[in-house]
């Protein structure tokens, strides 16, 4: 059974509290192990992989320069796709890159009133390493995500990583990377690919920045890389909140909760209501659709374990609650949705209205569907283009605008005991 | 000797990639120390604060209302600085304050061919937790650089953290918070006050993000507690690199040289010029400089052991070494610094021109001065007011726009196999 709970309740505050602080991360200690791989694979690079390949991923790899997928192992998967799921990929490509276009940020340069040109300027990381799971669980529309805004800021090599356990890849993923022109592929997974990436090997030139999702293993092995590179958000199961009132199709509703809750049996789907015939009809539509869906289990066990309904006296009542939770998705299925979302601060991304589900997000909406999960909308966004540039500060003075501001900057060197610091304006000033 | 490299020389690329590899950060093992003071403040709070604190900076803290810093401690503080001082860093204050809200970023929302409204908003992050060093080398220009951008932002709550050493404090850096409008702060420093920031004590209510240089330890809890909280960058050793001409005065240039090196013993400063006799001359400046520094004993001894002079045939070559080097702070002393600088992808910050040392960035022209070191410049940005704001994504449709484009949703959905995903959509197309 999900959590009930109802904010007219006695023991509302204690039980939502609760709710907050679940903890839903498998806990097991992969540091060590992510640590040992990662210095291994940094000290004797390709042999490295081979041997991480064949333990891991059962693949045996007679030689390093299989290590990378050819151009016709690509021509032939995407031969293999079937044409209308392709062209949907085309059409989910097209959008997220016109999005994500919009997302590029603009240069500025200014005089300020002291004779201080001042300004910045974006660039684009050289060199992005893309981490895509293997398996049966790969998401063409993952790499879209991540690859796309990648391309979008311009970076010139992009390298993706994705694991072919027992040789086995979904043939969907290499037509999005070859729809994306990604630029080189590698049939390695775990956290020896994230090392492979950071460090470099013989085979692999070592890229700038990572990103894309990954087990417990490879989330460890990009936290431990962080500095060497770059790294996007680390991922928690995936969550959705509805707020919804009862003027909805319950049937609706339950689809949208379970299209998080079938995603994993740790993923969290939660509905805020102020109709409590409504939330019970939600219920039993979730019962209805699970006898229907192929990955029933799953949805289910994340439903009875981690799901939630609560009811609310008001919804004018659920900002506040839903600023706590920070959900990475949330949808108003409300009349007035753009007036709820006005009151509320901390959301990965928002759906407005009765006909925006959460998995027109996921695949062809255009805005990024790599969110921050786990509360963590409260300081941190969705993938974008921004993170795919970096910003350098520009500035210009003369004598005459040095004369003006760096006398202040001479006083405040000096009391922070930094000589030379002010040396360096003073003795342009004399 | 600072290291001599000539880039017409047999043997250069050996020898520059030895440098670009040099490792100048302290390699002791923290990590563990840091983890398990994270586990004990996690615990026990405010008891294991006040234990740390006694033990580490040599505080007694009677009880837990001593932890925070009285308004009248801050009023005497000010009190007690500096008239020019504090007039010098109100001037910053200000300038620091005017180029950061320029970059406050702005919403979007468009409606798209096929009737999508799309866009996103950003919101500040609420609670900013700012950790500054303590003891001597507290510096009152870092807590504007931290802090300003926060305020700037939209934060409703910045508390900061600085240890006092045997209880002493900068005056200067209680009246640098001040200015700021910093809302609390507290006598604790180390991994326990990054402990305090991320989870709260009893004391301390937790922060959404924390930022602030710190020591070793302070790198590693800030790098633990990271995904409970957001972390601004792992700051290395700061750097210089200076491209000059041979009409430089080379008493300048040594300066600006020194002005890094005065930081710290593993600090880098990096000369590159086309003028052998000008490296001699500006190697003579920084022996004759040296001889009145109060830092010189620092200084010299990161001159001697990470200095360097790289003289290229023409400038011309520079811009090639200068991306490989990805340096924080880039100095272009020469007299079409625009032309030279367009020519250069990644710097965490550019100093265009004769006039503009290095450390009028430091203090009064307004970029921040917290800027990627260690070649993390090809992958990340200084600090800014974007690292205090988040980004929610927004889209809309309505019946028709989904009839548009829901239809390759559902094709991908059932490509992956999220059978609820596609349901949540196709319900909606009946």
């Amino acid at each position: 059974m999900p959590l009930k709970l109802n904010s007219k309740s006695a023991g509302f505050e204690e039980a939502f509290k609760a709710l907050l602080n679940q903890k839903r991360d498998e806990d097991r200690n992969v540091d060590m192990v992510a640590a040992d791989i990662l210095t291994d694979v940094r000290k004797r690079g390709d042999a490295a992989l081979l041997d991480y390949t064949r333990k891991f991923d059962r693949l045996v790899l007679s030689d390093t320069t299989k290590l990378r997928v050819t151009a016709a192992e690509i021509k032939n998967a995407v031969t293999s796709c079937d044409a209308t799921t392709l062209e949907a990929l085309k059409v989910a490509a097209a959008r997220i890159e016109d999005y994500h276009r919009r997302q590029l940020p603009e240069d500025q340069m200014y005089k300020d009133t002291a004779g201080v040109s001042l300004g910045y300027r974006w660039t684009a990381i050289e060199n992005v390493g893309l981490y895509v799971p293997g398996g049966r669980a790969t998401y063409p529309s993952s790499v879209l995500m991540n690859a796309i805004p990648a391309k979008v800021a311009g970076a010139k090599r992009l390298v993706m990583v994705v694991p072919m356990p027992d040789g086995i890849i979904n043939p969907m993923v290499l037509a999005a990377a070859d729809l994306c022109g990604v630029n080189e592929i590698y049939r390695i997974g775990g956290a020896q690919a994230v090392g492979a990436l950071a460090y470099g090997t013989e085979t692999i030139a070592p890229v700038d920045k990572i990103v894309g999702p990954g087990n417990a293993y490879v989330a460890s092995a990009k936290k431990q890389v962080f500095g060497t590179v770059g790294i996007d958000m680390i991922a928690g199961p995936s969550e959705i909140l509805v707020v919804a009132d009862g003027q909805n199709d319950p049937a609706w509703i339950a689809a949208d909760l379970l299209s998080q809750a079938e995603h994993d049996p740790v993923a969290q789907s939660i509905l805020i209501t102020d109709d409590e015939d409504f939330a019970k009809a939600v219920e039993a539509a979730i019962e209805s659709h699970l006898e229907n869906l192929n990955r029933a289990e799953i949805a289910r066990a994340s439903w009875q374990d981690y799901g939630a309904v609560i009811i609310v006296k008001d919804l004018e009542d659920a900002p506040s609650l839903v600023d706590q939770i920070a959900p990475e998705h949330l949808e108003l299925c409300v009349d007035n949705p753009e007036s709820l979302a006005a009151s509320i601060h901390h959301a990965g991304a928002i759906f407005l209205g009765r006909y925006s589900p959460e998995a027109i997000g996921d695949y062809v909406a255009g805005p990024n569907h790599v969110l921050p999960t786990s509360r963590t909308a409260r300081f941190s966004s969705g993938l974008s283009t921004l993170d795919f540039v970096k910003r350098t500060s520009l500035m210009k003075l003369d004598a005459d605008s040095l004369h003006r501001i760096g006398p202040a900057a001479v006083a405040l060197a000096e009391s922070e005991g930094l000589d030379a610091h002010a040396l360096s304006v003073s003795i342009r000033l004399n």
